[in-house]
């Protein structure tokens, strides 16, 4: 790895939670972040990424790692002939169409391998465990525990894959970021991947629940703003 | 995946052990090959792998996840201004030069992924647990069973990652090879990457001495061809 020597290694996508991990980081460790290009219908993510990564000073890398549209088309973040659905159509789905297969474990393997050669100890990865029940299996408190456990058989580098988030809900996350001074207008969510975001998506309705529970007003335009009820919250604007 | 959905996947290098499970699996199931272009120095090694493929007519892929040489550069197989050391000088070494960082656990990740994609059930690999004690944590019984049970997490596609050489001697796979037709002149080991292998890396090494464990003569040509002592063996000429 060509940057100065980082003392661990963040995955960061450039949505709500992994920059406000970043920003975590950031400012209790020497971090470089890793940012993958692998075919996501929302590839402006990684432009949110790059900006927050200039803008915070810390190196970055984006991984070309566009192979996976072309093994990993189940998935409707990859295969753009598939419909984003509405959250309300997916209600008790195991595994939503927007799921992309192992693609957080193939994400840690890589951040590990990268850890594992520059003398980085720890990855840091912004999952949270209530994702799990959108069928985010590789969300899991069991997930990073098993994977952990894999990853301690390599007897000469120890590396810990780290996830401060993962007990936390969205209303929590958003609030250590706010307090962390993240821009929220600068980070993207919704998985139909323009400007404005759709909110009916389910990444997008789980963002704003969390805002609306947090109690703060999300700064990002969607396609729905007249219909939030920011009016019916007591909500301090950012 | 755009092929005729395979039953299988197998993580093919075009190496000897791994070349030896293709036609192994080729005979049990509907397989398809993934042959992972990473920056490695012996690059040669995916012409022999699509050559095997096509020969076997096996549905084939070849991902470009030429990235790793960027983030993995700890490496003699991705550095190409490091040295690739005689077996001689790495005796002792809990883990050569050569060790590609977490490369494997890369690898599974990705075939995993495409195997969910496919719909198919099984992922095979070539690890030989013999292999730990050349630091190769990653070909350990330990590890197949930690990864195994970490992706079991996943309950919505049961895949099982198979290692069927997992407790082979390097003849053992051989002898498992030549009872499947294997035409080892066309697998490539050598770490170095030239169409006449070295003879005296850890990778040559370990083929040449199962081979000559094996009773068999390795029809691949080596720089120290005259000096490897077939004619104190008993072989049985290929």
């Amino acid at each position: 790895m060509d940057v100065k020597k980082p003392k661990s290694i963040v995955i960061y996508s450039g949505g709500l939670d992994s920059t406000c991990l970043l920003y975590k980081i950031n400012k209790e460790s020497d971090t470089m972040a890793l940012i993958f290009n692998y075919g996501q219908r929302h590839s402006i993510e990684i432009e949110r990424a790059i900006d927050n990564c200039i803008k915070l000073n810390i190196p970055h890398k984006v991984l070309d790692i566009s192979f996976f549209k072309d093994i990993a088309s189940s998935s409707a973040l990859l295969d753009y002939n598939k419909e984003i659905p509405n959250i309300r159509d997916i209600a008790g789905h195991a595994q939503p169409p927007t799921y992309a297969p192992n693609r957080n474990m193939m994400f840690l393997s890589i951040a590990t391998a990268a850890a594992e050669s520059a003398g980085a100890d720890k990855v840091y990865y912004g999952a949270a465990e209530v994702d799990t029940h959108s069928g985010h299996w590789d969300c899991s408190l069991d997930f990073l525990k098993n994977i952990n456990q894999t990853i301690s058989l390599n007897r000469e580098h120890h590396i810990e894959i780290v996830a401060p988030y993962i007990t936390f809900s969205k209303a929590d996350i958003i609030k250590d970021g706010i307090a962390n001074g993240v821009d929220f207008k600068n980070t993207h969510t919704c998985y139909k991947g323009e400007e404005i975001s759709c909110g009916t998506c389910s990444s997008c309705a789980s963002r704003l629940q969390g805002f609306l529970e947090a109690g703060y007003i999300d700064p990002k335009e969607y396609v729905i703003s007249d219909k939030i009820p920011w009016k019916n919250y007591n909500c301090q604007a950012l």
